[in-house]
């Protein structure tokens, strides 16, 4: 599968959650499939913090990489290009083709940096909405997202329930927990410590690395799990005996070392800062009595749920909760809890496990006539997947 | 309780577990409470990673900080220092007074830095083993300590069973996990990228607090809980609204900033990465076909083997690993998993438990005739406090 990033920008200005104005508005964005003729079959897949508009397949033949979710959208898969329609754009405030912080200030003819407004999961669905509108689609058959992608998916739900059929939301949460957010804190101390940081002002200058390479060993360790890890390294040392010295002496730290530095290869530091903070600001509670109360509005766009067993950035208690303020407004829900070992990193590994349930969830929609009655629980998943709340 | 803190040092050379050497070797170490004419009250306390010698009392009557575990130690206190003669002695490869990365090193007359060797948990129990003859200690009644304490604990019944009756340890591992490793590494790669470290070379210069504080923040959140963080946080603000901004948003990080720097304040950079090391080495099954081979020496120890439920850096499935190898040796460990939701601090934090457990377990050794019988699962805990294993 060839697929090209397409871009369009929007000359207009975004009056941005914060108060602030950003504009105009390049989005990055690449489709797959093919839009039917009743315009029924349209996904959008949001991407989690690293990921980018590149969801699947390859840019040219001898592409030696495919998309990051290649496993699950393309003829046959998850998301079956060849029923659906599939959208995926990059975010604002990230650093793949989207105007973020790396990207030129109108106004100054440089670099934003930390002049860059602060962006919000809310402004992040602002934008895809306008692409929505641009690519003349009137609703999505489903909204899907894990981790950030799954904070877009609910916050799509809350912004526009009019505008989906469904949402799936997957190794998400209704609101960062305080050791995520402190977690976040330090990956973000670690960029700032790095004196080539300088403040954000580096794009004609040496970059962060070494921070950001930090930065990203610290989310690297909270996407595994104990359980993967010790499967994965366990103890194993890179020699034969311990060396008693500073050098790369287990397995895990030489990966780690790898991961780290690989990272600073394609990701913008300053993108890095911004989209943590979108993620430690999304808190659909925020500004409300409670989180079920930010729900009251949907009626008819029907929730699948899921979560990971070793997930401990964004524990199942988290889906949980969710799940719970959603059936208190009687929206249909459906919640799954995947025994995995993979951490929070299952969404994008347990791809056959979200093959079953994707086909289960959307084909409540692809059937013609489609009682939609604002009730809870309706569900054609196995029960054994459907766990108690 | 005044204390005062002593120094001793030992002349001679300490062949390392890597086969360097290290010498002449100062020890700084604090005595509590009276020895007994037959010797028989002597208790070690191993301290962890950022502790020290001053494990209870003040320096001075205007003193305005106590000891690091002065809940658990002194008067009518869990080791009851009217009863026992409590010892307590900086790790070497420190800073607090013991020989370590900052001190200097004879062959040059500048401070060590890098050129200190590696030191393991073993090397540093045989330098207690040498203030213990300089104390003219025969037997410890018990070696206690927490975390990395807990780590030299079990060393000492490894090394040296015949100078101890028992060992109390808390909140400890016989190896740590590759997630561990993990986080060990992180921290010190977060050092490392300090420009000011200067590959340990930054006595005379600035230190290279940045990094440590980053190193610091990353231990203190394994520290802690995701319950004990909801609670003493949540996602309480620091302002009223959200400030959209890079500032301090949440209350966790203002607390994680604000102990992160207070750190550089009382510990050396270079001392935080060689005891992250000595951690990382320490697997008692290391060279062992098994972990139960490396308590095969051990008859007459008795164990107090204690776990917190919501200790995700030391779970309780690593305790209870280490019981069953001491099972598997017939040796007399009483497992006790207390629920609590401190996360790692837990064994801190904990005192009132831990006093119980103290008080019942240091009684088998104080009643006079005491039938040393080498078996298993003697207690006189309550048997709801021994969990299954």
């Amino acid at each position: 599968m060839i697929v090209q990033t397409q871009t369009v920008t929007f000359d207009t200005e975004l009056r941005l959650q914060s108060g602030a104005t950003l504009g105009p508005i390049t989005v990055a964005y690449e489709t797959y499939g093919t839009l039917n003729e009743d315009h029924s079959n349209a996904i959008l897949i949001c991407h989690a913090w690293s990921g980018d508009a590149h969801v699947a397949g390859r840019h040219s033949p001898d592409d030696p990489k495919s998309g990051w979710w290649d496993e699950a959208v393309g003829p046959g898969k998850a998301f079956d290009t060849d029923k659906y329609f599939v959208v995926c754009s990059n975010v604002i405030g990230g650093c793949s083709g989207s105007t973020g912080p790396a990207s030129i200030n109108p106004q100054t003819g440089n670099p934003y940096g930390l002049s860059f407004p602060i962006v919000t999961i809310a402004d992040m669905v602002e934008v895809q909405r306008w692409l929505m509108d641009y690519l003349g689609l009137a609703q999505w058959l489903t909204v899907v997202g894990g981790s950030m992608g799954g904070m877009q998916a609910l916050q799509w739900a809350v912004s526009y329930p009019e505008r989906m059929r469904s949402t799936m939301v997957l190794a998400a949460t209704a609101s960062l927990s305080p050791q995520s957010i402190a977690l976040s804190e330090v990956a973000r101390q670690a960029i700032y410590a790095d004196p080539n940081w300088n403040h954000g002002d580096y794009y004609d200058k040496t970059p962060p690395n070494a921070g950001l390479a930090v930065a990203r060993m610290i989310g690297h360790i909270t996407f595994l799990s104990d359980e993967s890890m010790r499967a994965k390294f366990g103890r194993r040392l890179t020699n034969e005996k311990y060396g008693y010295s500073f050098d790369t002496e287990f397995e895990v730290e030489g990966y780690l070392r790898y991961r780290g530095n690989a990272f600073t290869k394609r990701f913008d530091a300053n993108a890095f800062l911004y989209l943590s903070k979108s993620m430690d600001y999304f808190d659909l509670s925020y500004g409300q009595p409670s989180l079920a109360s930010a729900f009251k509005h949907i009626t008819d766009t029907h929730f699948l749920v899921v979560s990971y067993t070793s997930d401990w950035l964004y524990p199942s208690r988290q889906s949980k909760e969710l799940v719970r303020a959603l059936l208190q407004n009687g929206i249909n829900v459906t919640y799954v809890e995947i025994e995995s070992n993979y951490g929070h990193d299952a969404f994008l590994l347990e791809v056959e496990r979200l093959a079953e349930l994707t086909h289960d969830f959307l084909s409540r929609f692809t059937t013609p006539a489609h009682p939609s009655n604002g009730r809870a629980a309706q569900t054609k998943l196995p029960t054994d997947l459907a766990m108690n709340i």
